[in-house]
């Protein structure tokens, strides 16, 4: 499409990379860094930090306690974006980070922070890496003996809270620590995936550490002895077996092994399926991609294909209920290398200290050779992805929506699913090339797309971003198209409204009243946020005009009120109803 | 005005009084109550005892692993009310505790409660009784070794979390203590008048105890000598002052001690002002009342009065920065009287364990008399609350719009003020009678009156809410008018427009981008919310029609955009930046 680019944009250069590339004189063993002769203050190392990992935007909420550091962010070469909630900058940092590799965001004390926990645990939930800071009270004010504003039990219970969620959190109240205390916890962010906090107390801002400090990068561990005898015993494995496949998980995206997981499937011949919170970790039309893995929900042909296996290399894949089709996945253990970046095990016995890029790379250097397996049948059948227009004034259903969808995507767009049949519907549809799915698959929390199309409208300016959201999880966070207004970009929001949590309509059979959700007139948002196209559509031709016409307009943002069929539900949704449903008496 | 009533509804008795009269059978000592002979489930169990504690309303959002207990809910007397969002349900439970003595939320495990720790701390830092009540994986699932959806690092971090903010929690994963576990929560919600957290996993909702039970309140301590000596010590202070003062906070509405506050006022003679947080918890109209004491901040007169007392009587008051003025608060600890639910500070020494009520009314019993202090000079001008209308086109300015609204206020007005300068211009506003004023003026977080105004309209359906709300704070929760609409209310919703965070702007000079809000059409969000009536205002005369009209139709909600003149602000956010904004650099 016509947003697309041919040269890579710095977007485009993994945090890792561009940390690496700046922090070269700080690597250990090196000469003295910049950073040891400027005499920085905490938050302009803080800022300076955040650069060398990628990071151009910050998304977040001002609050007294951290004016000083956004006034620095504002003066800084990193973008602030102010957005409309807290909660709301927690999903587009997320969504920023998953596209960029690091993400992060800036709120006030208590107020701010509280307000993010939720989108943040489905950071640390789903492996995404954001950096959570945080103004608090300045050290001398703390001494008063009055209650601050903000403050809910003592000065410790904001970080308190962070630590349940968080893989590492920093107090930036020390000045001869703070250096390296913001080392550490972005180290920390970068190697694990998951979140970290940081809290800086606004005294501390301006504070210049007397001290000289360069970045040493700790030592990553790694067993070779582990690794080596896993590599060969896992090669082995692919060659005697006769039915090998790989499922490959939302890690290998997290750790940017793609090329890894590519290059031992092509040298090797193992077709390659995907999780659901995976989707999207491999291009859905390389040759070798057999579908999506989702147990007894997913597509049968792709079930039996798995299942039958007598090897699943099981790659950077969370073991996780909705992942798995709520526990319907019929995998045999003696059959399965599991590998993610925190544990390894092969049948029933574990290797430990093994460094999944490592391994990857290793068993792909050792060259296995496999059998070979007939996945023809498997291919996406070419005529599921025509549309049908048989009847044009046909009642919208969402999984035909689906197809006109499946017709316009390409290498430059992002897809971005809502949790409830905009996930389950989604699973339909094929992203190829370096085209991304983002979705809150397994923390599974509603409100996540609006905030999270900012994200990934701020990460890649020059992908088209289209959302999937029903109208539950529109209301919870779709002030946040104000901001995708303010800011000039242009996303396709696909609304499937069903004037209710359709899911929990499967889920517990019965009218619940709870169930339903106040009507909206959704197309009539844009005339309050001051920009954009809407338009209401009930029938296949309608809703395909409209999406057309959206996707050939990149003047503005778009929203698509689709009304459904009273009822209406994915295959997938339906199916996965039925089996969440048992657990709903 | 036309909403009042002279029969004291349902809604009027105090949590604590229906509690006992409903469980009367089952204090200590008297004969085997009602539940003991029932065949009570633990999620029917947990209903009837909300409902002993006057909750006739639960506000929250569904999800699959609390839609077992949902459908208990909506089949029994309890009303549920669901939100757009669960931290919505969080303000709106807090306003209505605030209103009926307890109020409560269920939402669903971790992606529901872990939206909600913003506002259940506030409760927690502002006392308010909230009960929080969450879904959760069964107990049977959780052996499945797999990962569940909506969870976060293991099964007990939700609970991890609220523990932080909450006086007590309770897991209700075991039928032979979940009923006592529900007493003890519950009656620990009343007593401290602090936030609890119960987690009832969906496979223990249908589950009935095998076990008699009868509800026995804990005892309360309360030392008597040190009551009786703290009270004559006091008492003795009274009689020798030349000029005391009662300074009230907000823990007299809390604990329903306002009739033990007017006794030993009006026995004594002893003039009252009250804190910002503690506005309203006497009528403003009461001939002792002089007026909001707020340190330097505040009116002058009011500050000296108070300072220049020999005997300060603070009275279930926070000694928080804003409620002192950004510690600009000249009280002598030799003269004060500093007594709380908590503490008991007599110049410098402490009692332990004395009940504020017991201490309160034995205060009035021994009846001693004070010196009178001339406080006419200190009667709110009747000049300040006539309109002028010297100049009906004159440019709005915040501080002149509270005089039409002052004129309009009355007995059954509850008005709720969100944070920045709706609360800061909202301390000119006289509430008298039994008038109420809600607003986090210590907590301070930004979005809480939108969702209050639905909490307070289903505590008080009698009363007319009137919301002042800026547009920042608009924007984070507006969405919540929807359920407003929804469910029939009429509030009047004054949004005091200034396209920007205008309390920052007062913190920290500069122009700063982040401090600019993006502009919305406000008036158009009742087309889409399908109902309500809207206007646009720049002016004092159509301010002033437009609060007119609103208040005579209450047949819809109403919205009134004012739009201030650029860098209008209260004079006491004048005063305030200029304190707090030393800290800021």
């Amino acid at each position: 499409m016509n947003l697309s680019s041919s040269k890579v944009s710095a977007a485009q250069v993994p945090a890792r990379e561009r940390a690496a590339e700046n922090c070269s004189a700080a690597e250990p063993g090196s000469a003295p860094s910049e950073d040891a002769r400027l005499e920085l203050s905490i938050g302009d190392y803080l800022i300076k930090r955040l650069r060398d990992y990628g990071i151009d935007d910050v998304f977040g909420i001002p609050g007294d306690y951290v004016l000083s550091f956004y006034s620095k962010l504002e003066k800084s070469p990193i973008n602030v974006v102010g957005c409309t909630r807290e909660d709301c900058a927690g999903f587009a940092a997320d969504a920023y980070a998953r596209l960029r590799g690091m993400g992060a965001l800036c709120v006030t004390y208590c107020v701010g922070g509280l307000s993010v926990c939720n989108s943040i645990a489905g950071a640390y939930a789903e492996k995404s890496p954001v950096v959570v800071i945080s103004g608090a009270p300045g050290m001398k004010e703390r001494s008063h003996g009055a209650l601050l504003h903000h403050m809910v039990r003592d000065f410790r219970t904001q970080v308190e809270v962070f630590e349940k969620f968080t893989i590492a959190t920093a107090e930036l109240n020390d000045p001869l620590t703070a250096y390296s205390e913001i080392d550490r916890v972005l180290d920390a962010c970068d190697r694990y995936k998951r979140p970290v906090f940081i809290e800086l107390p606004r005294d501390m801002v301006h504070v210049v550490p007397p001290m000289t400090h360069r970045f040493a990068r700790p030592e990553r561990t790694n067993d070779a002895q582990a690794t080596a005898e896993a590599i060969k015993e896992t090669a082995q494995r692919i060659t005697s077996a006769k039915k090998p496949v790989i499922v490959a998980g939302v890690e290998i995206h997290r750790f940017g092994l793609q090329d890894e997981l590519l290059k031992l499937a092509e040298t090797t011949g193992i077709p390659i399926a995907t999780t659901m919170l995976g989707k999207s970790v491999v291009s859905e039309r390389h040759p070798l991609f057999v579908g999506l893995y989702e147990g007894a929900l997913g597509d049968p042909k792709v079930t039996q294909f798995v299942e039958e296996s007598d090897l699943v290399l099981l790659l950077g894949a969370f073991l996780s209920d909705i992942n798995l089709g709520i526990y319907s996945a019929k995998l045999d253990p003696d059959h399965c290398v599991y590998a993610t970046s925190e544990t390894l095990r092969i049948s029933h016995h574990h290797y430990h200290n093994v460094d999944l890029k490592l391994f990857l790379s290793g068993l792909h250097a050792s060259a296995p050779t496999a059998s070979k397996r007939d996945i023809s049948a498997l291919k996406r059948d070419a005529v599921k992805e025509t549309r049908s227009s048989d009847d044009p004034k046909r009642p919208l259903q969402t999984s035909r929506m689906m197809r006109k969808l499946n017709e316009l995507i390409d290498a430059d767009t992002i897809v971005i699913a809502d949790v409830g049949d905009s996930l389950f519907a989604s699973t339909e549809l094929t992203i190829h090339d370096r085209g991304e799915f983002l979705s809150p698959a397994y923390y599974t929390s509603m409100g996540f797309s609006i905030p999270a199309a900012l994200g990934a409208s701020k990460a890649r300016p020059d992908h088209r971003v289209v959302v999937l959201v029903g109208d539950g999880a529109f209301q919870m966070t779709g002030q946040e198209l104000s901001t995708l207004v303010r800011e000039g970009h242009h996303p396709i929001v696909i609304l499937l409204d069903n004037h209710g949590y359709g899911t929990e309509r499967y889920l517990h059979a019965g009218e619940w009243k709870y169930n339903e959700v106040h009507r909206w007139n959704y197309a009539k948002l844009f005339d309050v946020y001051g920009k954009g196209h809407a338009v209401v559509v009930d029938d296949e031709a309608g809703y395909e005009a409209a999406l057309q016409n959206a996707w050939d307009d990149i003047t503005r943002p778009h929203l698509i009120q689709a009304v459904l069929m009273e009822g209406d539900a994915s295959d997938t949704l339906r199916k996965m109803a039925e089996r969440m449903g048992q657990n709903v008496t």
